[in-house]
């Protein structure tokens, strides 16, 4: 019988994509280059030409058995060795290819740390605003996802809400760090301090917590800082890594998990993601991928555009007199919405052909999400017309 | 806390991961050429030359972005359409793109498949002997795996151990044609009989009881023939195909489930594939393989070799004195070994250097598997030593 479960979740679209079919039917009346299309996060930048010359080079001159071949579920080790020396260099850790699991892109590496680390009935903390798709990406494992409220003065942690959201269920706390959707970059103080309570929460429940660091925009950080790696502030952390955003190649499915060497059962973790990989349906992440984005470590899309995007909207929003934090990285920017519904905020500024998406669904009611993943002269093309929206609905601003 | 579920599956290496290894380790002592390995299912031929060409082209002339971006979770809808429509053509169906959902390969389609048709707590039917991965692919889902025994003498059905398998609670078979372990294609006839069991099955319970069919060796079959396609036969029919084998990219995790337009709830069971795939950290297959692939629709790989060795071995096992049945495709076969104890009989054929699999693990014990996708010279050049093994070590036959 076909399953009543997952028939169910044929009613709600989410809000996202409802907004981003609206512009995309928008664009097809009035062209699209005319519609201010902030509802999506799909990189917009080319790939680096290093990886599509590795990708050609491989095609065309290795053994294509050997290329095309089945990886081990863990992936190919040499991939792995690789990684894990780039990531040594980089954030002075000490994996080995036997803490590295490849993955189909962040989530799949999603998928198989926190299966590794839960059971079903467990509970995994994580921070709003957060991507409603981890609703679905813990969930789904059995274990169930508690959600802590957003800081809204500064979109780091409230951990006198985090202390409370604590149980002796707690197996795992998921993070996102530059964040979808708020942009923020969490501190090393934010790091340390939540490494603190983690440890006190580990001693008081007796049982180790992991921490599943999801890191996607890790190499979209602005004003030339580095985005602190969590793995530094506390052992037992899983890196949850994907190639989608820093190489622009979203929809090719690669990244990786990277066990912290200093976790508990370091050295079996990346064995049990290929054993749990049996159960989803995953053999191993695509292999010519693996083999190219091995030889391009390091490199990356040229990111400048999120940058110079962010600093447009950024000083345009404030002197709008929009109450917004700025961004340390990624291609988001979250800013209050000019009334307390963010939904009705979100549908006048459609009558602009500005597309906005409430961030209700992100767990932050009252805001809204810009992804400004899009070209700097669109980006300043939208500005009379968020001046507009704004002056003529929300006057007294 | 680490998982102790998917901890305790570390103990169990597959007998065949076993046997490889082992291979692997003879192969250093006296040279791989001189181990005679038939363990493992790996493709030994190479892709054909459209699709790398077809890989080469995408990635020097279309756009990157759009190349590279995300497909739909339910897959890019023109690489569905161009599937539908090559489909219909060879096969008489009626497919759409809106019945097309493409998948990380056989793997990922059952994942979807079996998780769209059944709920926890169903039981899913299929037949010994049987790729052992199966227990994980079912039981992972929730629902149970029943194994109806084997019908040695042809490797077709027992329809009355089918009969008394089915239940209350069954909501799918799940079948494998051409069949891997033992090779075996199932007949018109075979597949007439099982439709028109399941539709009374389907009365009886009152509720669909679906058929996924899983069927990645669909193009290595012999003797001139083409494999009878299950959806004709039964409306209900989900069917699961890779490009693994066929076009021998094992590695890059492609394929596809087709929803028989006929099925009960056809016009859904992809988009719900797409919702299940959110729960399994998949969000589509590599954009790039689903193109390249949707470009080489009906090429395959030269399979001819594993028709050739087959006859070699079947011959040479025949005038041995082994029971066997003649493969109809795939490029297994599967003797009945000359002692009860098939594990044992392997163990001594690996003093020969000839790596066999026992089939106990895959439901039909005192039977060994051999997977000869190998070269033709190699296979030749183990018939020696099969006849020494044979003449020493049971010299009745």
């Amino acid at each position: 019988m076909v399953s009543e479960d997952f028939k169910s979740m044929l009613q709600g679209k989410s809000v996202i994509r409802q907004l981003s079919e609206y512009a995309t039917a928008r664009g097809n009346e009035i062209g699209y280059e005319n519609v201010f299309d902030y509802s999506l996060g799909n990189p917009s930048v080319p790939v680096p030409q290093e990886f599509t010359d590795a990708m050609v080079r491989l095609l065309t001159e290795e053994d294509p058995v050997k290329l095309h071949g089945y990886s081990q579920s863990q992936g190919i080790p040499s991939v792995r060795g690789a990684h894990a020396e780039y990531l040594n260099k980089r954030f002075g850790m000490n994996y080995t290819a036997e803490h590295l699991f490849m993955t189909t892109g962040a989530a799949g590496a999603i998928a198989h740390a926190a299966r590794a680390v839960t059971k079903p009935g467990d509970e995994v903390i994580t921070f709003a605003p957060f991507f409603p798709e981890y609703i679905q990406y813990i969930n789904r494992t059995g274990a169930e996802l508690k959600i802590v409220p957003a800081d809204t003065d500064t979109f780091q942690l409230d951990f006198d809400a985090l202390e409370e959201a604590f149980s002796e269920k707690t197996s795992a706390v998921l993070i996102n760090t530059p964040n979808n959707p708020s942009g923020a970059m969490y501190t090393e103080e934010t790091l340390k301090t939540l490494a603190d309570m983690m440890r006190r929460m580990q001693d008081k429940y007796d049982h180790e917590i992991f921490l599943i660091s999801d890191e996607p925009y890790r190499e979209i950080v602005f004003d030339g800082k580095i985005a602190p790696y969590p793995a530094h502030f506390y052992d037992n952390t899983l890196t949850c890594y994907s190639y989608s955003k820093s190489l622009s190649i979203p929809g090719e499915r690669i990244g990786y998990v990277a066990v912290n060497p200093a976790a508990k059962d370091a050295d079996i973790i990346s064995v049990m993601c290929g054993q749990i990989s049996r159960g989803l349906g995953h053999n191993c992440p695509p292999s010519i991928i693996q083999l190219a984005v091995s030889e391009v470590l390091g490199i990356t899309a040229d990111l400048s555009v999120y940058e110079e995007n962010m600093n447009i909207l950024y000083d345009e929003l404030v002197s709008l007199g929009f109450t917004v934090t700025r961004p340390g990285g990624t291609f988001y920017i979250m800013p209050k919405a000019l009334e307390d519904d963010s939904v009705a905020f979100c549908n006048k500024a459609k009558e602009y052909d500005l597309i906005l998406v409430p961030a209700d669904s992100f767990g932050a009611p009252g805001f809204f999400r810009m992804a400004y993943c899009t070209d700097t002269d669109k980006v300043r093309r939208s500005l009379p017309a968020l001046e507009k929206f704004v002056r003529e609905c929300y006057p007294k601003y």
